[in-house]
């Protein structure tokens, strides 16, 4: 408040010398310096198969994190955010562009992600939160896991950010031919085991990369980037290449946690998240800076111990239960956000809209955005702009959420759970997820009238929508 | 600490003043009150079948319980601490005896719990927490539930408390012939379907009991008992009846919760809680008063939507996977403890011999307690002084814990899930819980060890361990 203020004042004073000594031209130069210092920063932390349930604030008994637990007392821990897709490719397309994977084609039934032979990516016609941010002023930063195509024309310097480090794709692929077969590889696992490149912008620095300090560098990275010296407003997006499998975790946090390596694991992402902030704070940038905190879906079950937990919520990665898509999320902004939980819907294709009305950015007009501005959420308005989910398997729309309920019109669980093939649910099955969030008791006998809620605005959708060919398959 | 400074300095006081005049009898006088002053009150309050997943601070998404979820904060929040069995009376019994239900007879493998139409109770050779500390200069109340025996002879006044006031067996019982018929009187109830009485120490004073305002009048009645003028310590067994079902909830809390009916119910139970903290600080008994939260068994899950979670763990009520027994436990001293979670094991049967040793109380010495003392946890000691934990399921040792370890050598699904009838592990089951939390991965056969280790343990226990006659069965 005290900032807005300061600065609503700079620029009153700003245009009484502008009347004074009748120079546009300066006036302009001022000014636009008083509102970059006005536009806060974002950061988006984005985690890799992190469950709902995985950190100490969203109810795990034994995986320890202090700093994630800060941050949601500071700041505000949603309940109820989603991603737009279980898995990895699609849900990080629909982040960075604020739109369901199947209007880009970062998605598919067959192949569901990117894989190092593919030949696909994020269409240059697609508009990124980092391209709509730098077109606006801002400088940008990716660091970590990219997964929208690691040819040379898909890198995130050909989508709007200023610089990138990181790994571009899944750090279980490109095992080498004479690693151990099977999960083995997985369950014992060595950076040598897996030819993925680190690449810094659009050169390799090193393969396979040494994933041991993987998370250590990618934060150091980050730090870097939130500490330059610079005028303008930034926005990082760290997408950590952890939790996900193989788990490597550096030699600090070897036996960190109970949870064995996972835990370990998590909390070494829960320490450089502390970092993060701490520079943030360190830099004096912390009272200007939105940081969401957030998953790309749920966690992998079948990596049995070594994937995480959803919590009491149904399923993992790959589903569109509810254990698949809803993620342990946290926003944070010292000074601006009140401290509280949310029980409010929000979506990661959300914060396309939302750092654009921050930013005074101008979103795209000549396409559908799924994105929705949680700003009056944020600024604890007691507004919930969002009412509605679509959830996406591939191409499939399977199920939608209307305020507090759920439709299911199809299901399909995941690597190998039952039903294992694609069925429809005939009729369509009514959970009520705030007062049965596991979905557990299927009451649609009860709400004829919200499944045919639901069924028209999914023939609505499906109706108006166009699938864009699969970037995935090609 | 500065109440201790007072207390030493003030018996160096009263010893200088004995030795001046030679008056021993004034001595012994004033030397008491001090002592009494030093002890610490204790209030237990004990939750009916609420879920290790079911407040806001054990990661529920939709139930809103912010004076737990600060009493927490404040305070010591235990993510491993257990009831001593998944069903009503012999989690009750347990707990106020620090005994194994099977060592008193207060379990059954026929009859559950204690029914309206029993004539068995709680005996009166046991020796409860009420007695050890009333014997010790404390005063002491039962508000609430008791089911440990609804005849005169058993009941709470007997037991030690010098008063009671509550509802002496569970909320569902004494179903009038009227009422309708199934789950209907529970899912749609009203007080008058359930004829329980409502007793004021050994009289009923209404039948059936009011049941929509019994969660507010337990918590005036405790806070009354709290807030009355007396120069000894007090132990205030706080036992609400909710949220058993049927649920019911006072008019303030109708439509409260995003949960439903279940929500409304917890929400008013966080209230209370608040409530009697509140009045705890405004007393100034608060800096010396170590209160427990915590619940007597799992979530009662064939309730359905009425019946509560447990998080991450496996299964509820009933049975002896962890979402049976591993309760949502808090612990609260301000001043005393530092504000923290811990994973060390805990049993509400140690709420014996850690009471004692703060009240500098007598233990029985002439029979088994299954009470160990978790002051060190509690003191801030980094000790763990409960290594092992056995899961009786009646009179059945089902599985027993040994550090992070657990081994199923018997199981059996609650009321209807599978395997319905007792099933021996053949062989006996492994699971890593502090890894594995929700029981999925036997890993017995990578550590034989381990499944020797609990044998042994478990044979140990059978041949040394002598059951009482069910007091259930009468």
């Amino acid at each position: 408040m005290r900032a807005q203020i300061v600065a609503k004042a700079m620029r009153r004073v700003v245009r009484e010398l502008v009347l004074l000594a009748g120079l546009a031209a300066v006036s302009l130069q001022i000014n636009s310096l008083v509102h970059a210092d006005d536009r806060p920063n974002f950061v988006v932390i984005f985690a890799d198969d992190l469950g709902y349930g995985d950190l100490g604030c969203f109810g795990h008994p034994t995986i320890s994190t202090p700093e994630l637990d800060r941050m949601a007392l500071e700041g505000m821990r949603w309940t109820q955010f989603y991603s737009a897709a279980p898995v990895c490719t699609p849900s990080r397309a629909a982040l960075l562009t604020g739109r369901l994977p199947m209007r880009s084609g970062m998605c598919s039934n067959v192949r569901r992600v990117l894989f190092p032979d593919s030949k696909g990516g994020l269409p240059a016609s697609e508009v990124t939160l980092a391209e709509m941010l730098r077109e606006a002023g801002y400088r940008t930063a990716c660091v970590g896991k990219w997964h929208l195509g690691h040819l040379a024309q898909f890198l995130p310097t050909e989508h709007g950010f200023d610089q990138y480090f990181g790994i571009p794709y899944s750090n279980d692929m490109d095992r080498v031919a004479d690693a151990p077969k099977g999960m083995e590889a997985i369950f014992n696992p060595k950076s040598e085991y897996f030819n993925v490149p680190l690449m810094r912008d659009q050169e390799i620095i090193q393969r396979p990369a040494d994933q041991t300090t993987i998370t250590k560098r990618y934060a150091e990275e980050a730090i870097k980037f939130i500490q330059a010296p610079a005028e303008k407003p930034f926005f990082l997006y760290l997408a950590h290449s952890m939790p996900h499998v193989p788990l490597f975790r550096s030699q600090e946090f070897a036996g960190h946690s109970q949870r064995g390596l996972f835990g370990d694991v998590v909390e070494e992402l829960d320490w450089s998240v502390g970092q993060i902030l701490q520079a943030l704070r360190d830099s004096e940038h912390a009272k200007n800076t939105l940081v969401v905190f957030t998953s790309d879906n749920g966690p992998w079950l079948s990596q049995k111990q070594h994937g995480g937990s959803a919590g009491l919520l149904k399923e993992g990665k790959g589903t569109t239960w509810d254990g698949g898509m809803r993620e342990p999320t946290i926003m944070w902004w010292p000074g601006h956000i009140e401290p509280t939980t949310t029980t409010a819907l929000g979506s990661t294709m959300d914060l396309m809209a939302t750092f654009a009305g921050y930013a005074h950015a101008q979103l795209p007009t000549d396409r559908v955005l799924d994105s929705i501005d949680l700003s009056p959420i944020i600024d604890g308005e007691e507004l919930r702009p969002r009412q509605q989910l679509l959830y996406y398997r591939g191409y499939e729309l399977m199920a939608v959420r209307l305020g507090p309920w759920k439709v299911h019109f199809q299901e399909q669980g995941s690597y190998g759970t039952l039903p294992k093939n694609l069925t429809k649910c005939e009729p369509p099955k009514l959970y009520h997820l705030e007062r049965d969030p596991a979905e557990r008791y299927n009451i649609a006998e009860d709400h004829p009238k919200i499944v045919q809620r639901a069924l028209n605005l999914a023939q609505k959708h499906l109706s108006t929508t166009e699938s864009a060919e699969s970037q995935l398959e090609l």
